[in-house]
C-alpha cells in the first residue's frame, strides 16, 4: 500500500490529506505545532486551519518529520513557497531516497526567481524525475467538502505521475497526469497577480466583459512568460492555467480580489489591506517577482507591469487602465 | 473613407454600430421593422433593442438594404444565426464586389451543421478570404456603456481584418486580429452548452473549484472539436475561445447560467424557461448541433454529452454528474 507523508497542516495540507486518505491511501501528516498534530491525531480535525471537517481516523500526525517520513513512498510538500527552502533543509536526509517529492505549494522564491521544483532540486539533491507538482482550481474548504473539482499532477516521469493520481483520485476529486511542470508551476505563480487586476477593474464598475477579457489576456501573457521558461501553451489552457485563474479571478470573495477591488474604488493600499482580512494580499509579493522574471526573459507582461505599478510605484488606477488601452493595436 | 453597412437592429448589432461611429467611421444600418429605422435615424437610439444608448448623430438606419450596402467596403451580418440564410439569399446581390462580409451572429446552422462563415460562402458565393467574423467577450450593453472590452477580428485576408480592427478600434474597444476563423467560430458556437452545465453545477450548490474546473474541461472538449475542424488551439485559448466562455459562464444573470441553475436546483425544463426570461436558453438548442458535429468528427464532448442528455432525453441532473465523475481517470 502507498505510504504517504503530507508535510505541512495548513489548509490546503490538511484538505489534501483528507483527499489522499478518502481514496484509501495512508497518510501521516507532520505539523509544526504540537497542539496542532495533537489534535488532528486525537480528535480528527483541525480546527486551527480547516475548521468544520473531519478527517478520517487512519490519519495520524506528528511534530517528528522522521516519523512521517518513514517508509513513505510520496512526500507531499505542503509548506508556504517562501519557507519551503529552509524547510526542507532541515528535512532533507529523512526523505526515503526513491520517495517522489509532490509540490503543493505555488510561487515564484522571491531574489532566487525559482520555481518551487527549482527549490525542491537545489536544496533536495532529487533527480528532476523525482519532482511533481499539483496544480488546479483547488479552494480548500470547497475541496474539503468534497464538491467535485479536478486538478492536474505534473512530473516528467508518467509513471510517478500515475502512481499520484492513483493516491489521491476520489468520487470528487479528478486528477489528471501532465508531463509539463513548468507550465503547471507559471500557472499557479502568475494568477494571484491577474486577481487583483480583476478586482481593480471590478472596483472601477466594469462588468464581465472586462473581467472576462483581463482573464484571457492576463491568460496570454502567462502563456508567453510559461513558453520562454520552456512550458507547453496547452499545460496553461488547462487546469493548473485557465482553471486555476478563472477560480481565483471570479470569486468576488477571494482575498486578491478584494484587495483590487478596493484599490479600484479609490481606496488606499492601506484600506485594501484591510479589506483583505489584514494580509497583504499574495499578488501584491508575486508580481514583483514575475515582473522581474518577466523582464530576465524579455517576455511582456503589461497587466503584471500595471499591478506592479499600482501596488508598488504609486502609479493611479486610472492611469494605469489608460496605459494598458493605450497601446497599439495588433495581432492576437 | 471606410464606409460600413450593419445588416440587423438588435442590441449587439446597435451597440456594434456605436463602436463603429465612435471609431470615426461612416456606418448605414439596415432594419427590418420601419419604425425602428426611423427612430435610429431620428432618435439617435434604438430603444426597442438597446434602451437608454445614445448613437452618434452621423448614424443612419434603412429599412432598404440597397442605401445601406451602397459603395460599403465592409458588410456587418448581424442577424441571428438561423435566419441568416434566409437574409443573405435576398442581399447578396446587392452586396459590392470587393466588400468585405463580416460575421457578427454565433452558432451552427441546424440541419446543415454549417458554421456561419460556411453559411456566408455558401449563399453568396464569396471567395473565404473575404469572410471575418468577429467574436470576443462583447455582452452588448457593457459594450455600448463604454466599459473596456477586448474582442477578435478573424479572416484568412490579414489585410482585410486589419482594415476591420481599423474601423472599430477605440478607447474602450480594443480588437485583435487572427487569421483562424474557423477557431473563433467555434468558441462562440459551443459556448452557451457549457454555461447551462455551469449554471446545473451552481444550481446543486457547488462553488467556485467546480465552475472552474467545468469551465476549464469544457474549453478542452471546445477545443478538441475546433482542432478536429481545422481550427489552432491558440484561437481558442484566446478572447473568441477562453474570454467569450468565462463571460458566459461567469455571469449569474446570463441566461444560460440561469437556466442551467433552475435544473440544478431540481426544476422541470419549463421552470427553468421561466426563469430565463421565458425563452429557450440558446444552449438547449445547440447542445444538439454541437453533439451532432462532434459525433460526425468523433471527438469526444462529455460535458455538451451529458447537457443534450438532462435537456433532450430526460436524464436526472445527479446521473449526469455521475456519468462525468466517473469516467476513467486519465492524462489533462
Amino acid at each position: 500500500m502507498t505510504k504517504v507523508a503530507v508535510l505541512g497542516a495548513g489548509s490546503w495540507g490538511t484538505a489534501f490529506t483528507k483527499v489522499l486518505a478518502e481514496a484509501g491511501t495512508d497518510v501521516t501528516m507532520w505539523a509544526r505545532r504540537g497542539e496542532v498534530a495533537d489534535t488532528i491525531t486525537n480528535e480528527h480535525e483541525n480546527p486551527f486551519y480547516l475548521r468544520g471537517f473531519g478527517l478520517p481516523a487512519t490519519v495520524t500526525a506528528t511534530t517528528d518529520p522522521l516519523v512521517a517520513l518513514a517508509d513513505s513512498s510520496i512526500v507531499v510538500l505542503a509548506v508556504p513557497s517562501q519557507t519551503l527552502r529552509q524547510n526542507l533543509a532541515e528535512w532533507k536526509d529523512s526523505i526515503p531516497k526513491d520517495a517522489t517529492l509532490l509540490s503543493l505549494a505555488k510561487g515564484v522564491e522571491s531574489g532566487t526567481l525559482l520555481r518551487m521544483s527549482q527549490v525542491i532540486a537545489a536544496v533536495s539533491g532529487a533527480e528532476p524525475e523525482r519532482i511533481a507538482v499539483l496544480s488546479g482550481p483547488n479552494l480548500a474548504r470547497e475541496i474539503a467538502a468534497r464538491q467535485p473539482a479536478a486538478t492536474v499532477i505534473a512530473c516528467s516521469d508518467s509513471a510517478r505521475a500515475i502512481a499520484v493520481q492513483k493516491a489521491c483520485a476520489t468520487k470528487y476529486f479528478r486528477p489528471y497526469t501532465n508531463s509539463d511542470v513548468i507550465g503547471c508551476e507559471v500557472g499557479g505563480a502568475c494568477k494571484n497577480v491577474i486577481a487583483i487586476a480583476c478586482g481593480i477593474a471590478s472596483g472601477m464598475g466594469m462588468g464581465d466583459n472586462t473581467i472576462a477579457s483581463m482573464i484571457t489576456r492576463g491568460l496570454a501573457e502567462i502563456t508567453r512568460l510559461g513558453v520562454a521558461l520552456g512550458a507547453k501553451p496547452a499545460t496553461l489552457a488547462g487546469l493548473a492555467g485557465v482553471g486555476d485563474l478563472v477560480a481565483t479571478c471570479m470569486s468576488p470573495l477571494s482575498r486578491n480580489r478584494s484587495f483590487g477591488h478596493v484599490l479600484g474604488e479609490g481606496g488606499s493600499m492601506e484600506r485594501a489591506q484591510k479589506a483583505a482580512h489584514g494580509q497583504v494580499a499574495e499578488g501584491v509579493k508575486s508580481c514583483t517577482s514575475v515582473r522581474a522574471l518577466s523582464e530576465s526573459y524579455d517576455v511582456e507582461m503589461p497587466l503584471t507591469e500595471a499591478v506592479h505599478r499600482i501596488c508598488h510605484e504609486g502609479m493611479e488606477v486610472e492611469e494605469a487602465i489608460g496605459m494598458l488601452l493605450g497601446r497599439r493595436i495588433k495581432p492576437e
